[in-house]
């Protein structure tokens, strides 16, 4: 067996890009991802993502960023960082997993490694290499190669829990202790803390319920806020009044989005229902959050329509924040993106400013990076840094303010 | 208005109790409760619930401990600390406060204050103040009487948050200050720290999401456990692994019992159906939470069953710990007395155990406070700390152990 290290990441988005930050620091490593206009972008150290500084994206000791597949070639640990979204009708697309262990299989050599960081339901990174890997290559998992799993943790935009200093688990299944000490080494490289685990499916279970924990205690504060909104009573004063007991946890309401949240109690409940286990705090949590989506866009609309009424003429309204969640360029599953599109369906003269989205989506979403503000309706749905700012603004001038999760007032 | 305070406190169990003793250290107090079998024991020096001690029982300054509602007559502030439990299909059983409104509405003065402690639902304890009190007495709340609103934090058998160092709500809508002043000087000597509010709806409000959220918290952590039991993953390996996570929550599964848990969503939900507006993840909860009972229930049975079979004999059952939770005598709303009662009505040699439960309920339902170990099958629900050492005993004796939420593997 090799004592050689040659890692690719497969996938360079939020998540894998992190890791071949950190492993071309060691390692002569491959990033690889289909997307020709990502890794352009990247080879020119720019991420649109704005999560990775230029200087991180310096290459050296041949380490190199592709979009062809021939260049994982010669390595012999793959990472995979690809998305695990949702098709239609909430069902797991593993589509871009089961095309990296494709693209593997074309290269796959014994005693090869794979790791899958993507995030998907008990069983699902084994259950696809035995389909695809195992079927392809008649090399035999934990025997030929070894399949190991470490949920990543990436949280846009936090800086304090960056890839090098947040605990990361790391499941190995195989005993073997060379290969097993060549996976820790190279995790090692990539995070100052790993939790081992031996086994794959409770390192797959256990990343979906921490995002299911959060998504479910939003989606809690999300329903007792329609309710306070129904019975007319201040949802804030109510949160500040059970903040005070020393248990309460400080939640609050909001549009949940991004890749995580909105996705991964799917994963879950998909499989349990397969196994006809019924998970009900997850999908009512799941059906509440996508509520308060219709519920802010009904509110929005009336406030049109209102506007509309008594002046006789059409409101020219700007949302400010379109990304997923303050301060981040990312717009996947985001709320206040459906929100946005669905009111330009229906009404003429509506705006949207996002400073942190990225050029390409400002572009293809019509966002703005600047305005004037000569708007009758403002309306924040994502708590921005900027936005307090323009809040401000807006009130010293007038103009009809709508913040409904209350972060300005 | 006079300047005597001259309290009463109607109710004398988990929560009004503590009340009693710390405003009787300032004034000449009188303890109220409809149960003679209640006041007789205090009288004596003995609560039964084993939260208070004898000494703080001790009377002077003419204060006094009665079952007489005469003994209510000359006070002038009412402090209101009786059970709000359930009645059938889940609805909000206010009878006790209604009685407790109907006592007070025999005497009540002009400008005499009254505070709920009691949990409800918003709106309830002006709703039925409004029919009671002011129906009854000609009085106007708020020009003639004054109902103020302070939500009980009690929590049995924890010693950290004692009633004098917990924060507490307290709810004044009233802008006459000498009274505002009256019962801030009252409260200030039963607890140290106050979160005052204008509005009784959202401090009635504020104390339901307290206990909802902490009973769908572990709701979800049994939903998972029980999808970890039916797919055969470790439960315990993955709350491990998730708990790396840096704001993963340490919830745990469990039975959740108790006064409050099982109880405050359904008042909340039961406000919200009134008004057409759906709680999903609050009753998804409870539903998750009740059918974690039957779960358990089913698993015992199992047990039992193969026991019989594999033995031909009847297999001698304990259950040790009945009552709701660690540590506690409190068995109101016990899914560990249910079980175990469930568990009699099917099958033979069923025992229970409980050093903690008090002697009139361990007479009323059999429960044993010491045993020989002379039993095939012992079964831990419930955390008490003398668990620990019995199963240890009973793994040397080779008896087959059932613990469920893995106290002590």
């Amino acid at each position: 067996m090799t004592n050689k290290i040659f890692p690719c990441v497969i996938g360079l988005g939020y998540v894998g890009l992190p890791v071949f930050v950190r492993l071309k620091k060691k390692y002569k490593t491959v990033g690889f991802d289909t997307s020709l206009s990502r890794t352009t972008f990247l080879k020119k150290k720019k991420d649109l993502n704005n999560e990775i500084n230029p200087k991180d994206l310096h290459l050296f000791n041949g380490s190199k960023i592709t979009s062809n597949p021939e260049n994982i070639k010669e390595c012999n640990i793959y990472i995979i960082t690809v998305p695990t979204p949702l098709k239609n009708k909430h069902i797991p697309d593993l589509k871009c997993l089961e095309q990296a262990y494709q693209s593997i299989s074309k290269f796959l050599k014994k005693n090869d490694i794979i790791v899958v960081e993507s995030t998907v339901y008990p069983g699902a990174s084994k259950e696809l290499a035995k389909k695809v890997l195992e079927k392809k290559t008649k090399l035999k998992s934990g025997k030929d190669f070894y399949l190991a799993y470490s949920p990543e943790r990436i949280n846009p935009g936090d800086k304090n829990h960056q890839i090098q200093n947040t605990e990361k688990i790391l499941a190995i299944e195989t005993n073997n202790v060379y290969v097993k000490n060549k996976i820790l080494k190279i995790y090692k490289s990539i995070t100052s803390k790993l939790k081992i685990s031996n086994s794959i499916e409770e390192a797959e279970t256990a990343k979906v319920i921490e995002n299911i924990q959060r998504d479910l205690n939003i989606a809690l504060m999300n329903d007792i806020f329609i309710f306070c909104k129904r019975m007319n009573l201040n949802f804030k004063n109510i949160l500040e009044l059970a903040g005070t007991k020393w248990n309460f946890l400080k939640f609050s309401a909001g549009l949940v989005g991004g890749h995580c949240l909105p996705v991964d109690p799917y994963y879950l409940s998909y499989i349990a229902k397969k196994n006809n286990i019924s998970l009900e705090t997850v999908l009512a949590g799941r059906s509440v959050n996508h509520k308060l989506k219709n519920f802010i866009f009904k509110q929005i609309r009336n406030k049109i329509l209102d506007f509309n009424r008594k002046n006789k003429k059409k409101c020219r309204v700007l949302i400010s924040g379109i990304t997923y969640k303050k301060n981040v360029a990312d717009i996947r599953n985001s709320y206040a993106l459906e929100i946005y599109l669905n009111l330009k369906k229906n009404f003429k003269n509506i705006y949207a400013l996002d400073k942190y989205c990225d050029k390409l989506n400002r572009k293809k979403f019509n966002i703005l990076d600047k305005i004037k503000l000569n708007y009758d309706l403002l309306i924040f749905l994502v708590d921005h840094n900027y936005n307090k700012k323009l809040y401000k603004s807006a009130h010293l001038k007038k103009i009809e303010l709508f913040d409904p999760f209350g972060y300005y007032q």
